[in-house]
């Protein structure tokens, strides 16, 4: 049987095409177009895409699609990139893939974590998994399972007051959130603040990117290394609360801004030594394996997990 | 059958005799005492009770067991109050009682919290309970299930930055955990900071409690309102971190200072209102129903859902 991850991200959707052991057999990308019925466009993809290489309905096990905002028990309550809210999401593409097509729903962080706790290959219980991209976002795994909370905020770790000072409005209409200054967009913002024309590397640099700062800071520049250093520790500082309020086994981090590397890796290393609780030392942070591919991944995972039970981890 | 609730605190050792259905037969306490072998102590008097009750042995499903501090698999790792280390409570007591008798050890803050979520009658899928005493202790409830974590450390919100000032040194040997500042030992290091002295009705009162303080906030004393809603807002603030890490159906507040009633909690609950994301306004904060006796009745009620499932709930 087929299965069909989908990640229905603000700028492009992926799709990915897996076996039911998990092995990626294609994927591939399409514009998000907010102006077009957006369901519409997925299920013609996915259908024409089947035509093309012969794969009949009765071979596909299902679809797995995550969608950026809250989601809970699979109804899209506030997605505000897609400009939608209170959407049942496998019901709009059931009605273009056929009624009893097997579609299940869930936030993209929280599958993405999924897909990443899957790949450790069930080394860990739980996980906490931190994207860090424009925003920041999280999934939370316990006991194998994704954690979606009483109205689907559980891992909205983003929105953990971080900055003492409150400096920054975030976009949830709060201030301090983690997401104001670690995300790739608040490096850029607490650049700003203390000042990007004092930086040799980055003063005449426009727009400036998170990249940019974590570029400079490696060569050295003093703006760069400050700001990089008070993001992975406003980082390291929630995972250490993290680490009181879930204990997970491992905190995985993801998102572009994880690209950085060892060198973001080791810095939110180092302060989360120095901020958490002596019994929570040997909590291992580790970077995404799946990168990019961790949304369809965990979005073909959940659907054997709603169809064959949790515990069908063995099999994949 | 019979089961047994035992919880043990740093003064007195807890008991109580419980039907399967979770109805209070007996209960009592017997003192604390370090310097002879606690699990003799507490074996010794259970076997002289049922002794004198005529309580048989094969009438006995169990004994349900809270220690305080870290607890992971049922192994006391670290017992501050009880001076133990890495301790098989079970293996301690069936010495004393029987090896072939059902003993299960867990954290007694976590058992008090799945006490408290007994007695909502499962109106709630998961909680985050809070006990504010001398320190600050949690427990977390998903899914009708106590969470330890992978250290034992799930649900240690007393350890939680929460003062951004860290002014004062916490046991842990950490600054500015929510135990520092919003516990009743950390109320009254809040008064001594602001000045017990500038207070009408405080500056004479030695030694200076939590409730003193409590008493003299209702009374409009401004250094205990202020001590006060200092406190709240630090407890508030942390429930609103926890909403997004968790994000349980409900808060439940109990220990000694939750004494203190209506005023306590609609401080925490306004604070927490100005604090949270908008999508988790919804979530309960509520009091303890059960206070002292939370502890042994989730221990009994623990016995019950090791030796018959976690979804036997529905019989009790």
């Amino acid at each position: 049987m087929y299965i069909f991850g989908v990640d229905i991200g603000g700028t492009a959707i992926k799709i990915g095409l897996f076996q039911e052991d998990l092995q990626l057999l294609d994927k591939w990308s399409i514009p998000t177009q907010t102006t077009t019925d957006i369901f519409q466009s997925i299920s013609k993809n996915i259908l024409f895409y089947c035509e093309q290489k012969n794969i009949l309905k009765k071979d596909i096990l299902g679809y797995g699609v995550g969608v950026p905002g809250i989601v809970k028990d699979g109804i899209a309550i506030n997605c505000v990139n897609l400009k939608q809210r209170n959407v049942d999401v496998a019901k709009k593409l059931k009605k273009w893939v056929g009624l009893d097509t097997k579609i299940y729903v869930a936030n993209d962080a929280k599958l993405a974590a999924l897909g990443e706790y899957i790949v450790t290959k069930k080394k860990y219980d739980s996980i906490v998994f931190m994207t860090l991209g424009t925003g920041i976002g999280g999934g939370i795994i316990i006991h194998q399972q994704i954690q979606e909370g009483t109205t689907g905020l559980c891992g909205e770790i983003g929105h953990i007051q971080a900055d003492d000072q409150r400096r920054f409005q975030c976009a949830c209409g709060r201030t301090g959130c983690l997401e104001t200054v670690s995300s790739a967009s608040g490096m850029v913002q607490l650049a700003k603040y203390y000042g990007q024309a004092e930086s040799a590397l980055l003063s005449t640099v426009a727009p400036l990117t998170a990249k940019d700062i974590v570029d400079a800071a490696k060569q050295g520049d003093a703006l760069a290394e400050k700001v990089l250093d008070e993001s992975c520790m406003y980082i390291a500082k929630t995972l250490a609360t993290l680490a009181l309020a879930i204990n997970p086994d491992a905190f995985i981090i993801g998102g572009g801004v994880s690209n950085s590397g060892e060198l973001l890796l080791k810095k939110i290393q180092d302060f989360y030594l120095e901020e958490c609780l002596e019994e929570a030392k040997g909590t291992d942070i580790i970077l995404s394996k799946l990168r990019n591919d961790a949304g369809i991944y965990g979005a073909a995972a959940y659907i054997i997990q709603k169809e064959k039970g949790v515990n069908s981890n063995g099999k994949y």
